[in-house]
């Protein structure tokens, strides 16, 4: 992916106080004197939270001091390999938001962004007696650790409250109740707006979810949020494949990173979208997938193989070879039946079976603790899935998915998609500039 | 800790079928025996498993391959450098558990802990056809990441049902309802067992809680379990002071495994136990702490830093100096007032105001996502603190707190206090041995 040279991140500070009225029609000059004038600014502030990068003796770049850029054609945190911590919220706006205060809150956002993403807080920590700290500490000496922060929008931000009725994408409209979907709960799906922050450490995500939640305050709350960890999803080639709960590599057919025609292809959002606030975007499909380990752990390997069509060790499919060995789809066995049973998870989702489609996975595993209805660990798959058109893509796909025999060890609890809007180019830009109708 | 030279961990399987009668009486060479006739030896199997230490170029020891001696006279994950991950599950017997079949799971427990802190699943992934695989296998080709495991029991393992009756130490008496107790839930604290899992890499937490819970199907059943992240504490001189998600330091003040004197006197138990198996080992509370970070999102830095008694930044005492800076409590500002104030968290908490108690914090931060009840996040501390005797220390101290300008922003929402036996010295012990009739 080609990225222009794009500005260094702002010094201002992202967290001004509820008091200010520092609006979306303040040009950028305008927008960096008011985060001067306000709480401050934060350079040098930050022990620890180095800006460049660090390289250790042998050549290895330290996570700690890792970052990824935030200004860009497209949104980071989207093809950024992938990394080890995921904090994803959704938020609705409250009944006093406006889309003026929405647009303040996008700015804030992205300021803050722009800042967490290089290893800073946003604002002071240690400020004057008698207000709250700028920023609330945790991340305060940590690294960057690669942090991305990724917002999107979802389709209910286009009812008549915010005057964006005119611009919904058709590609936003509900994906509707697909084949598997029988146990959505709605309290964990959807939402106004949506939040994505990866990092190497959990704590450095954390921090970044929070404090855009506190910015955002009086305008959007959180409506639900996920903590997720093991990435499930290989993003890049430099990645080994990693692992879900369910044993088996996950993600060895995936979308890289680099192949940037792949990714044009498959993932951002082209000329032909009907909206051009979304082209060089993306949509986001999250699916929270319950896995009942108990019954998984309870099956025999034959039968785990024979639902993956892979070796559990290897990763190598059943047709032969290795990991990355093309899939054989004709191949017979000794029984003659195809080596790759036909309802197998990967020949169902495989792109031969889809016109062709493919989606960028992005999952983390997750846990939260014991089910006490049921007696089972409430654990599996927050499943999260980029592309250009998600009815075309993951939705095919997943409707091809209905005959799964995996189906029997999984029940998705969540479903939610978001139009992640292209990346931002300049500081004094906000994300969704152009959809609410100001020069992209 | 001076720590006697043990023996290399086993390569038998921990895992072995539900068939197999495989009890405590069976010595080392039988135990031995039965592993490797049954799902058979795993050395070799692991890929990115090591079981040695790699040391980069710079000298620094990659995490990935860092060993903690599981072998000792104490158990590791006590004064073991605070990992960054915590997995803890509490247990349950079964209605059908036996005091054979419970000891059978803790030997399984044991070699599988032995085999996992080394950096091997518990048998084979690949496994004979029409069989579940040994290990769940999400760890597969992780490494080792200092992985510690460490058991314990509550005192509801000493009623009736296991012949333990007259073996309940009188430390491990129920701590009954402390003064800031009133939201404790029972469902998330106590229980017969509990594992405590660390590590740098989460997955790697998971995975062996996962198979020791599996291990143990039909014998114990998880009660709870509490993910953690991004430790709260530092139990070693060699780490920096972490944060909790109040954005304070915490644990400036706690022992440090440098300190052998003070961990004999504070942490093992000694001679003074009612109960010999206990002896070498240590008492563990957990204690979930709710706070409410919206309102203390919203408290001025003067307050905040009124009640911890520290920089927020620095985390120096009020009373002057640096982080690690002797607290003066008698110093006073130009109000005339003391400079750590009186209901301050530090003062209250200090030895001096405890007689000298001291317990050793190994706390994590968590979050559960949203509460949809109150629409705030649901985040706070897991506690942990081990200690000799927790009536005499951290109960001691927490009364002390009932005065805590803290609790205004903390609610305790469960408590559990375990007795956590000491090190197993040989393969083919098993955790409580001695407690069950066993020579140690």
């Amino acid at each position: 992916m080609d990225r222009p040279t794009h500005p260094a991140p702002s010094d201002a500070s992202a967290a001004e106080g509820p008091g200010d009225r520092l609006g979306p029609r303040v040009g950028r000059r305008g927008f960096l004197t008011a985060g001067l004038t306000g709480a401050g600014v934060v350079a040098g502030a930050v022990a620890g939270g180095g800006v460049a990068y660090a390289v250790t003796s042998d050549g290895q770049a330290d996570p700690a001091d890792e970052t990824v850029p935030f200004y860009g054609d497209h949104q980071a945190g989207i093809v950024t390999p992938q990394q080890n911590s995921l904090v994803f919220a959704a938020f609705d706006a409250t009944d006093t938001a406006t889309a003026e205060s929405l647009q303040v809150t996008l700015a804030r956002w992205a300021a803050a962004a722009s800042l967490l993403t290089v290893g800073k807080p946003i604002g002071p920590v240690e400020t004057r007696a008698g207000a709250p700290p700028a920023d609330t500490g945790e991340a305060f000496d940590l690294g960057v650790y690669r942090l991305t922060v990724t917002v999107g929008f979802g389709a209910s931000m286009f009812d008549d409250r915010f005057g964006l009725k005119g611009k919904l994408p058709a590609a936003l409209q509900p994906l509707g109740q697909l084949a598997v979907d029988t146990s959505i709960d709605p309290s964990i799906s959807g939402g106004d707006l949506c939040v994505q922050a990866c990092a190497e450490d959990p704590q450095v995500a954390f921090h970044a979810v929070r404090n855009l939640a506190r910015i955002g305050r009086g305008t959007v709350a959180i409506r639900w949020l996920q903590q997720g960890f093991g990435r499930a999803s290989a993003t890049s080639t430099s990645q080994v494949t990693p692992r879900n709960l369910m044993g088996f590599k996950d993600g060895t057919d995936n979308i890289k990173a680099e192949d940037p025609g792949v990714a044009d292809a498959q993932v951002w959002v082209g000329d032909e979208t009907d909206q051009s606030w979304m082209t060089g975007g993306s949509y986001l499909v999250t699916r929270k997938i319950r896995m009942h380990l108990e019954a998984w752990d309870s099956d025999d390997i034959s039968d785990q193989e024979r639902i993956f069509a892979r070796h559990k060790d290897s990763g190598a499919p059943l047709s032969g070879g290795t990991e990355f060995t093309k899939l054989d789809f004709h191949k017979r066995g000794d029984t003659g039946a195809t080596a790759i049973d036909r309802r197998s998870h990967v020949r169902l989702a495989h792109p031969d079976n889809n016109g062709g489609a493919q989606i960028l996975r992005r999952g983390y595993n997750y846990t939260d603790g014991m089910d006490n209805r049921t007696g089972t660990l409430a654990a599996g798959l927050f499943f999260m899935a980029y592309q250009k058109n998600a009815h075309t893509q993951f939705a095919r796909i997943q409707n091809s998915l209905a005959e799964d025999g995996l189906n029997e060890y999984i029940t998705p609890i969540s479903s939610s998609l978001f139009a992640v809007p292209p990346g931002l180019n300049q500081i004094g830009d906000w994300y969704g500039k152009e959809m609410f109708g100001y020069p992209g």
